[in-house]
């Protein structure tokens, strides 16, 4: 397993440049990302259908695919919305094989059909984006205790108004969807049970806090030291980056010379 | 004066990237070598307006940019048909140079309003994508001798019936106005004044043929010997990316840094 960070290996970007010619510009303009702001700009009356998107959102899959075809992955990981990126991937390797040499691996995506998709704060899909997610770990660079903070955003997950002792739909509710998550058969069982019979909302919350907090915590201990020790971070980057841009200057330098860039004469 | 391989200097690339999130999309849409390609295919049936159209060339501006933005040129000398870059690039320089930190110059475009466009041996615009252009310095890596290829190519000009005897307007003739951008006003009032006496074709080409050679063969001669040695021009052009790239690497940093691209710690 190697961590590294994309802006300590620069190879990628060169290799970005140089899938972009292998990449045709159609098939960015049907990525999911690109088309869902082209959408948005529709709805607003008198505005251009590119207004704010600039070329390295537009490009981006270009950068993934290098992301990924540097290093020859077979598979990657991925949710259900980024199965695209990884199509696009093949594509550009595709054409690139076929182009000038078959140096790239065409990788397969790999989606977990059990990986549920949470409901956010807010009663949205749980994402960044949307600002409503559950902050497992705090804020980087934030004094705010990471336990208060996670706590009170469980407490402001939306919920509807029946009073405590109402039986409730244990399904309806983004509070069991998530508990649902963190816990075992047993446990998941005894949470419905109270639904059913009435649980207040704020029991129900303090419940899921305890849950995912019981999980977390050491976690989060671990995440806490790792970041008081910003050095021993960046040594683990830096070992990381030298492996990655090892390899990466090998497999770029083979794509650098399919596509024909070559000294003129050998030195010394 | 600084000679050097764009693809000796990675960081061009990197910067390229970076700037790229600096760049509406909607700009490149309107580049003029994206909407000829765009042009061209719409005049098709059922043909996609991007169909055939890369990565590589909808962006190209952009790597453009990073090619004069990273050596902070105040100027930069182009043909007409290349201004629309130079104004490209002030604008992404622009943008981020008021999103970030004010690190880039803009451009200006120097056009010598001098500098005449000829026409091509095949009476379109001189242009390498036509392939009508007078060869001067030969074929790279070919073996046939660059004198007579040239000879040629002009003995190709595409001219009207006339007879030798006739009088002709030198002012509607391709090798009188490929003539005047390499003789001096006596030799093009002599020219003129057999053109409207009388002149062959084929004496016309042979007076061009022989003012072009004139002025070429040196400079012929100094490639020929360049060309031979190709570890000299390496050995030039690697003087000249080691001080592009030192140059570059400053400017780049300052770039990574204004985006916020840092390590978690300093390391030694």
């Amino acid at each position: 397993m190697t961590f590294y960070r994309q802006s300590d290996v620069p190879e990628i970007l060169e290799l970005s440049w140089i899938l972009s010619s292998s990449c045709a510009k159609g098939l960015m303009n049907r990525a999911h990302a690109y088309k869902a702001a082209v959408d948005a700009n529709m709805e607003k009356e008198d505005v251009d259908p590119d207004q704010g998107i600039n070329m390295g959102l537009f490009g981006y899959p270009v950068l993934m695919a290098a992301d990924i075809l540097m290093f020859n992955a077979t598979h990657v990981p991925v949710g259900r919305d980024q199965i695209q990126h990884i199509e696009m991937a093949r594509d550009i390797a595709g054409t690139f094989n076929h182009r000038y040499k078959p140096l790239f691996t065409e990788p397969e995506a790999l989606v977990d059909d059990n990986t549920p998709l949470l409901t956010g704060l807010d009663g949205r899909k749980m994402s960044k984006s949307y600002n409503n997610v559950i902050p497992l770990f705090g804020e980087f660079n934030s004094q705010a205790d990471p336990e208060k903070m996670m706590r009170k955003a469980i407490m402001r997950i939306v919920t509807n108004s029946q009073l405590p002792e109402e039986p409730k739909d244990p399904d309806a509710s983004a509070i069991f969807e998530i508990y649902k998550a963190f816990a075992t058969p047993e446990e998941i069982a005894n949470l419905r049970a109270q639904y059913e019979s009435g649980i207040g909302w704020g029991d129900a919350k303090e419940q899921l806090f305890q849950q995912i907090n019981n999980e977390i915590a050491p976690f989060r201990a671990r995440y806490q030291e790792l970041m008081a020790n910003p050095k021993e971070l960046e040594e683990i980057l830096q070992m990381g980056a030298d492996k990655a841009r090892r390899h990466s200057r090998k497999q770029l330098d083979k794509a650098r010379r399919a596509i024909g860039i070559r000294p003129l004469a050998k030195l010394k």
